[in-house]
């Protein structure tokens, strides 16, 4: 078989969701002719894959998770949307009159997240970002971006980043899920195979595909409370809070350390 | 990334989307808890990777395509419903009193149709079954099953398989897809690709994959109505008719000859 050539997966997926749902735009189609629905395709490196149909990165506040709307309702002053997407909640945020980011690496989801009206954009990573002269209070890592932290070595680093565009008191909020609550042997084998390996249980390593696309592989955390906890040991953002009402998803609010 | 584990793709797939359907069995959860929609992947040997939802496996009557009405309504006598698969059509045709045989080459799909009611199924390949001492008068070929035939290699001998275990005058009604329609990039240079490989341009060649499963690459063809006739040359079936009314989409009839 041919290899996927690496490209910007995430965008082109969800171009073609944002052209399915408006029915604006080239979309695929099944037989030259019947829209196909946007699938997200996710290869983990123990050879699992799943799909997931795109579409709900594009919903609106109506069709929403209770806890995104406990989490907008936490947002205060300057807020910076790490992986906005297609802006999903930063739009809701614009909306409301907040002042708000959106900040994706992207070029296809910056794209889409324009169009559907944000206005205020960047196209880098929270690394690329750091030396920015812009100051946010509030960091919103919404649809499981907790697991951009992916992992003990890399959660200081990427916080670090975002301590250097915050303001005094800013707080991130971030939504996670806990892994551990499942009995599935594919998930509970992986764990296994992780810790044997020096890893967190939830530590995934994935890639992306679309069409004929696919991302490097990557590493994108999925971890408990108490894994959160102690990774946020030797950096300037202490657990402030955790809402797990809708468990195994959760909340986490961090708040910067003077 | 380790590979995939070679496996019944098909039949694991059709459990689970089975189990969300009705609610009964363990199913795939995200985060332990929220029942996912299950998702049919598949590859194509040029890097393609397409998802496509799994429940139009399991739908019912007033879920269908016009098209599958129509071929329904042309069965005559004893039915073999070749790639019975959750046992869709050939449920409907037991439900008429009509005398039906389900084949299948996956466990779990058989399982699955006898779960749903199904009495008569078998668990082999066409080839496997030329030396039934059973009988038919229609062979079913629906869900774009006329892919079976694979390729010109394959063709010939797919059809002498079922002229072994058919009645005089039996007749063939099979799902195609007429593949040139599309205008797709992705699309016609692989169609060209085949070509200049020798093969014909809709000849896929596809792997299956699901959660830790794949199965072989094996070959799939789509192809127009006018390769369809050619393929028939030196066989004991004749294309009795072609119904394009729901183009690209096409029932073919082919009439076993004397």
């Amino acid at each position: 078989m041919d290899r996927p050539e690496i490209g910007d997966v995430f965008g082109e997926m969800i171009r073609d969701a944002y052209a399915v749902r408006t029915g604006i735009g080239p979309r695929p189609l099944a037989g030259g002719r019947v829209p196909r629905p946007v699938i997200e395709i996710i290869e983990r490196d123990d050879g699992l894959i799943n799909g997931a149909p795109a579409d709900h990165y594009l919903t609106e506040p109506d069709e929403w998770q209770p806890h995104d709307h406990r989490a907008l309702r936490m947002c205060r002053g300057h807020v910076l949307d790490v992986g906005v997407g297609a802006g999903r909640t930063a739009i809701e945020l614009q909306r409301r009159g907040m002042a708000v980011t959106g900040l994706d690496t992207s070029a296809g989801a910056i794209e889409v997240a324009r169009k559907r009206g944000l206005r205020d954009t960047v196209l880098t990573t929270v690394d690329g970002y750091a030396r920015a002269p812009a100051r946010y209070d509030t960091f919103l890592l919404l649809g499981n971006n907790l697991g951009l932290l992916e992992g003990p070595e890399r959660a200081p680093v990427f916080l670090a980043a975002l301590a250097a565009v915050a303001n005094p008191g800013a707080r991130i909020i971030a939504h996670g899920t806990d892994p551990y609550g499942t009995t599935d042997p594919v998930h509970t084998a992986y764990h296994r195979r992780n810790r044997e390996r020096g890893r967190l249980g939830g530590q995934l390593r994935l890639r992306l595909r679309y069409r004929l696309l696919a991302t490097e592989w990557f590493d994108y955390l999925v971890c408990s409370p108490g894994e959160l906890a102690a990774l946020l040991d030797g950096t300037r953002w202490r657990l402030e809070s955790i809402d797990d009402v809708d468990r195994p998803y959760y909340l986490a609010v961090l708040k910067l350390t003077d």
